[in-house]
């Protein structure tokens, strides 16, 4: 018995290396030819440039929707289609403004933009004395006492020493979502929040507020980091300043738009489905380059990469631009909903990269136990491309709502040191993307994609 | 013995985990010192937009010698001094121009720059019909019959397929390095290579070429690879063309420059010796961000955080700023030459930050096998800093003279998939580092520093 464990124990350990080496071998075909022939890169200016900002619901989201069509159908996917979804419709509306005005009248001008799905000014603005907090506790101790017709300005950094920077986004991101609500709490007329920035420069960074619908609904704003400094600055040396900002954004009625999918059909097992993607949809201030252009261009070279070397999965794999992460979700959420109707098909795997088209480090795995120590069996052979760890934990906000399905969920988790100093901000631009980063990212979701096709999970 | 064995393992492996996890916190603090306190970044844009490109024997070499020198004494270092060398005094001189011109007669103006350390034309230029060869073969199977009289234009692009784009550059180098001479030998009057580049853009990318003296010396260009991938296409089309090119270069008598030093003394044993530095020169069309002012900074960074968090290390730290790696290492020579001659000093270890201010992946070792050995006993404590391998081979160029010392020798291998749209190019700016990518290599690099010294070699 023994002896038979022995032999069998060898011949698995046996053929897991060749399969292994065939692997490495395969690996090293994809990771070639994306490095020189990836249309991925002139995709991603496509997007960036010639349909730029993409806020859903705007008439460039519509284009960005027809032009992934056509570049999926053009890489030879066997169907490409438009799955629908009635996405939010949140406009900026006219040039905002702030201004800081000291007891003297004397006004510095800020560097803001109105917070993603907020309400606006109206064309008068307000004008209030400023309060800054760091913490909803402090704000608490404020009470309505230090609050009430004030507007409350969190002044919360990003903390440094998070090597991770996306953990220092989720410490501070609380103020921009609960902050403008939690102000009305007390009374407070607006919000101010200091940009979600890692640097401190003179971009204001965007991103959805969620008001809680028990408080009046204020105008929020964004201010850039640079400016949160001299804010706090002033304040320390003049304990009263009035802040003016006019925003004119609102919320318009919910509007048709679409995910786009393009699938591979399985040549085996055509009923399990594999899905990558990223978002299409980006904030209405920036080219959505690293977010999440990136990320889509990434998801769609697996049908590029596979077609010019033949590749025929096993499975079906499903490339999906979702609509709508930013400020809804609306499309990650119809995905999900139209899967769990589809009860011939057992959704497998689900990869999303929504971090950024920076050189790729991690992949992170929301999966069963004996799925992520399969998974992590194959880790070894991404080292040479730069993934180094199969981490516990991660997914996409977009492929989240497939995770009731028994799917077990992936995220390419790029370098995270610059991604802030972009991210919901003007400068998210297509000169920002690194060529071979974006390409090395890519070339890491395609082996990933083929293993998991291969191999099953 | 057996059971004593056992004990005396057990306490290896123990006191081993508790200097470790003493260690990780140690770790730990040093990383948020950088993180939160580090004036690397500024202490950079001096040396790119205050000194701008400091070329060996140009002033602005003689002031990046004086800032950094400043710069460290006002970090605390126990003492800085100045190291004399001779450095060679290559100069650009007047504007640099080229044409090529088809059998009508029409001009396409080039993107080009001189060579590094290579003779000009003169004010007339020189004009002859340009040969593309893509290899040294190629040129030998041309023979004299071919090349004589003409402009060898080398057309070998950096091979995209590999991740580490350092190798690729050191393919590609020779035809830099040796071009022009080997041109020479079969009659060229002029040589051009495409700019040692990993992307496709109008920058020419300078750097050193190196004559033999058997053949004459030629003028050399780098030419863009937008433009490269231009003249190859034309000369599909049309076999002759002429190339025009005008340098006014020069090779001057060398001057008198210095490596600035930095040190802390040790406590314990101040006599073993332990060197980091980056080189301070750069080229003249560039800042020098990545290529050296990052290693630069970086390699101070141990100054200031020993001197805030009050550590005092066991042996002697000296930061060297090296002068001209670019095109001549004399700085390097020069330290190791006066090394050599402090008989009472063991130069133990010596690390270098060359290879860009990016994200740090890895570090790379020459040493021998106990000693690698020992080092890598260490690596599981840098991976939460981003370092997972610590790799065999590696250095420096500036620090590979110590070697014969038996020297230990390291070097930061940051993420290279940007380092070659930038290197020797006027795109190597300030604005082109990261912040956090400049202080997280920092941090592993004190971090390497921390236990060489704490532990020995």
């Amino acid at each position: 018995m023994r002896k038979l464990q022995m032999v069998f124990s060898f011949c698995i350990a046996a053929s897991a290396v060749m399969a292994q080496s065939t692997d490495s071998a395969m690996f090293k075909r994809i990771a070639d030819d994306v490095f020189t022939n990836s249309t991925g890169y002139e995709n991603l200016r496509i997007l960036c440039k010639k349909v730029g900002p993409r806020l859903s619901g705007s008439p460039q989201a519509a284009a960005a929707v027809q032009e992934t069509y056509k570049m999926m159908k053009a890489m030879g996917a066997d169907t490409v289609y438009l799955q629908e979804c009635m996405v939010p419709h949140w406009v900026r509306g006219a040039k905002e403004s702030a201004l800081l005005v000291d007891a003297k009248g004397k006004t510095f001008s800020l560097n803001i933009c109105a917070l993603g799905n907020s309400v606006g000014t109206g064309k008068q603005g307000i004008k209030a004395e400023v309060i800054e907090v760091r913490s909803f506790k402090e704000l608490e101790q404020l009470g309505v006492a230090g609050v009430k017709g004030k507007i409350v300005f969190y002044n919360f950094p990003m903390n440094p020493t998070n090597v991770e920077t996306f953990r220092s986004y989720g410490e501070a991101g609380q103020f921009r979502g609960r902050g403008p609500s939690m102000a009305a709490k007390y009374g407070a007329v607006g919000a101010m929040v200091r940009s979600l920035a890692s640097n401190i420069d003179d971009y204001p960074h965007t991103g959805t507020t969620t008001y809680n619908d028990s408080f009046p609904k204020i105008p929020a704003i964004a201010v850039s980091t640079r400016h949160a400094e001299y804010i706090s600055a002033e304040l320390k040396k003049n304990k009263t300043m009035q802040l003016y900002f006019r925003t004119e954004c609102e919320m318009l009625p919910d509007v048709k738009s679409h995910n786009v999918i393009a699938e591979i059909r399985g040549t085996e097992l055509p009923n399990e489905v594999i899905t990558v993607g990223g978002h299409l949809d980006s904030w209405d201030l920036a080219e959505g380059a690293h977010d999440d252009g990136a990320g889509c261009i990434q998801s769609m070279e697996i049908i590029r990469v596979y077609k010019k070397l033949g590749i025929k999965p096993k499975r079906t794999i499903r490339v999906v631009m979702f609509m709508n992460e930013e400020n809804g979700l609306r499309g990650g959420r119809k995905y999900a909903e139209v899967a769990a109707t589809e009860k011939d098909k057992k959704f497998i795997f689900a990869l999303e990269s929504d971090a950024g088209g920076f050189t790729p480090r991690a992949f992170g795995f929301t999966a069963e136990a004996p799925v992520l120590t399969k998974l992590r069996n194959w880790a070894p052979l991404f080292k040479p491309y730069g993934v180094y760890e199969f981490a516990d934990g991660g997914g996409g906000a977009d492929i989240g709502p497939l995770r009731p399905l028994g799917t077990t969920l992936s995220g390419l988790r790029p370098d995270s040191q610059r991604y802030f100093d972009h991210h919901h901000a003007a400068n998210d631009t297509f000169e920002m993307v690194s060529k071979r980063e974006l390409e090395l990212g890519a070339i890491n979701m395609v082996l990933l994609l083929y293993v998991v096709d291969q191999y099953g999970l």
